[in-house]
């Protein structure tokens, strides 16, 4: 028996726990075998409209009941699901459609502005609206009873520190062990129900998706993000687990004022990068119990959270790596660094990606030996908790986004008038940071210009929020831009 | 980076969480890192000894704390541990220490008698007692960090319808994917401790011992059952899941009388063959959580488990194959059988070992497909859930342990004056089932004398309890013995 080979894991999940709750969004309950019952239908429906077993589908919707019976439906027959960050522009939607190679185009009426000009400029595919996909006579479904956890599940772009953004594979093993790992830490109740309010495009809710079918709990999704609503939710829905960035958690503690959440509620899981102790301080005093945690797209969301024990006492760690996971720092002199010692965080186990889809050569420079170089630094403490201090030193977070400023300069120098660009991040007390671009070039530059020639080309969160004209963007001898003199000049300018 | 490589399971959970309760026995508790350093100190002093990566080892310990340090200073190591049942006769001993071409043999002054006996008739190989071996002074061990999930862990040997018992291979992902399917079917809390009142060189007892390092639960461990004890163990230890058999379910609910266990005990794991309709009744009535189970030593302990939204409403059942594991059930015409046929169970899964020991012919003949051929017999209901109706047709389950009627036969027919044998199981109060065996041969045949020599060579609880002398073992034209037949014979001598 090869021990990658598992059951459908929806189907075994349906099989198991038919009449527990899977899904609810907008007070609507779903059991699994509704769930499924749904996911079997839009599956005969994808197949009848051509999809078939391998192939890579590009899938633009919103946080909906509908997205989570067409990303299971595209589990039910193995299609991998290239999941497209619902804020992306027309150009920057079909550079990953092209460099995915994907054979369809699922999205829906909302994106048809947006989806139009994909379509438009993409031969040979047509976009599959779910409005009228939902429409057509579905075929009876010839679905995948096992799947070898090696197999590709979805793709997810992220950007390097240069070059284009790149699809990070996730496989189902990858998205099994993670959600294992989460249980051997966090514990593993039948009565769980985990609140999504963050993005299903992103992993940290795409993760949250396969953790409700791998646990059989229900999964309570938001369209978007609401404080009120969220603590609505907790108490109406008995969720006892949320996915949360600092600006969510800010504004529910806000929010709450003198209230607490119920008993009940056992996790305020906190990602997106490092949580400002203030705010960790002020959930204490309310008694949300948060647990800081450490991951990204390439390690199927978690790799280090902070176990419940330590939750006080280890206040502003991001925890221990996962039990099937390993982690290491390494010094700036290429060693192990020394407990308290900062350097690059170094993660691997079977939750971390293999690759990127079709770059081996960039794959080769992230993966070292089996371990992810994941550019950001850090260190541990004698005990071995982690701290982050810096996610990768370009890398700009924007209300729980990632930004790489790579993507922004390239946009920015493909503009006539612009020689040369280079993008930070602000302080933002809404947003954690927002990006500014320091550019040169022609004396007669027009910054409203620029801004909307970004805007046609980059998601909005993207856009620079500043712009600042100099003379030459510093450059080290190998060329690569001098980021912390940028910041010098930032301060300078008063920002 | 090889989804198949994991941390050092206990190394990792120490850790983890290194102040959790680990281990009880005795009232004594150790946490992981206490138990960390014993096992720590103990791989060293092995490795002073000798003991080297990748050996087999033969151990026979009683359960203990010291049994717990060394299985796990096995594990950090990576020597392969043949468990030996603490009931075998000296000369099952040597055939198994020999069968598995062990290189050492681990026991303690308590088996003393036996032990001398395997020792003399084993070239090259002394005993290492316990006693002797922790007052050594220990190497600095040389770890195991990771550890591939493919690798050998355990070897437990089981006997098949014919033929001598065969070493069931238990990987490290074998015992991985057993927890992990557990978890997801009973949940896991970071207060769980689970009662180890079976055996630990038994799969229910070692599969407890690998569940604590891997959730992070107290073990507690009893040297042998004991009714009262365990009802006060469950509440001085805060115990929330034990695992049992028929017979120690039935003492148990006796002794309660009209008591209760604590709210917080969660579950009775029932294994050990099908349960009286009668007890489980019982249980129900005294609010017992009896989570019957259905699995082997080949399956690294369960691989059915009834979930517990219908521990009530499909009272008597197994369950559903665990979430990363499959079942199928043979009609007698080799297919798939319909909802309610009866038929051979067939399963597959992860946690399923990959063969015997050194026989390759024999997990041929045992593996199909992937697919183990467990022998037993049962049916799935519309639903899905499993009726074991009975195990292996000749197995013989004897307070939840496994006899297996040739090993029987075999001796007996060794013995000069007996030319046939056919061993069947005869029902019992207290056992469940106990051997009978028919025996043909020597009209001088003296029984009392067939009884010693059985007790020479066989462990006490395979001894048959009865011997009846025949003209002639009925067999069919291939030779096989009919036990139905001597099942009627049985019938017709009044038992």
């Amino acid at each position: 028996m090869d021990a990658q080979i598992l059951p459908n894991f929806l189907q075994k999940r349906t099989f198991l726990t038919p009449d527990r709750p899977a899904l609810s969004f907008l007070g609507k309950t779903y059991t699994f075998s509704e769930v499924y019952e749904r996911a079997y239908t839009v599956a005969g429906q994808l197949q009848a409209a051509g999809l078939t077993r391998g192939q890579f589908a590009g899938v633009l919707l919103r946080n909906h009941e509908d997205t989570v019976f067409i990303l299971l439906a595209l589990q039910l027959i193995d299609v991998k699901a290239v999941i497209l960050n619902n804020r992306l522009t027309a150009e920057e939607l079909i550079w990953q459609m092209n460099d995915s190679t994907s054979a369809f185009f699922l999205t829906e009426n909302s994106f048809d502005e947006v989806s139009q000009k994909v379509v438009n400029s993409l031969d040979e595919i047509s976009a599959i609206h779910k409005e009228d996909l939902f429409r057509t006579d579905p075929a009876e479904p010839a679905l995948v009873e096992e799947i070898n956890l090696d197999e590709i599940c979805t793709v997810m772009y992220t950007s390097g520190t240069t070059g284009n953004p790149k699809g990070v594979l996730q496989t189902y093993g990858n998205h099994w062990w993670s959600a294992v790992g989460s249980a051997l830490n966090l514990g593993l109740n039948e009565k769980d129900s985990w609140l999504c309010a963050v993005p299903i495009f992103h992993i940290s809710g795409y993760s949250i998706l396969m953790r409700s079918i791998i646990y059989g709990m229900k999964m309570v999704l938001f369209e978007s993000f609401h404080e009120k609503k969220a603590i609505d939710a907790i108490s109406d829905e008995k969720v006892t687990i949320m996915s949360a960035v600092s600006t969510m958690l800010t504004r529910i503690a806000d929010e709450l004022k003198n209230d607490k959440l119920p008993e009940y509620f056992r996790c305020m899981l906190l990602g997106g990068g490092p949580a400002a102790k203030s705010l960790l301080e002020v959930c204490k005093e309310k008694g949300i119990p948060v647990y800081q945690t450490y991951g990204m797209t390439e390690t199927s969301s978690q790799i280090v959270t902070l176990a419940p024990e330590y939750s006080l006492s280890k206040l502003g760690s991001a925890g221990k790596p996962l039990f099937p996971s390993h982690l290491k720092i390494a010094a700036p002199n290429g060693k192990h660094a020394n407990p308290g010692e900062a350097g690059e965080i170094l993660v691997k186990g079977p939750n971390v990606t293999k690759g990127y889809l079709n770059r081996q050569e960039e794959t080769a420079k992230k993966m070292k030996d089996g371990w992810l170089l994941t550019g950001d630094i850090g260190y541990v403490d004698k005990e071995g908790f982690l701290y982050v201090l810096d996610r990768r030193s370009d890398l700009i977070i924007s209300g729980g986004e990632n930004i790489y400023p790579a993507e922004i300069e390239g946009v920015l120098v493909s503009h006539s008038q612009i020689s040369d660009a280079g993008v930070i991040g602000m302080k933002d007390d809404v947003w954690g940071e927002v990006p500014v671009a320091f550019i040169a070039g022609d004396e007669n530059l027009d910054k409203k210009e620029v801004i909307k020639y970004c805007l046609e080309r980059l998601a909005k969160y993207k856009v620079p929020k500043k712009l600042i004209i100099i003379n030459e963007i510093p450059r080290n001898a190998s060329k690569k831009i001098l980021r912390r003199k940028l910041r010098e000049l930032l301060e300078e300018s008063g920002n």
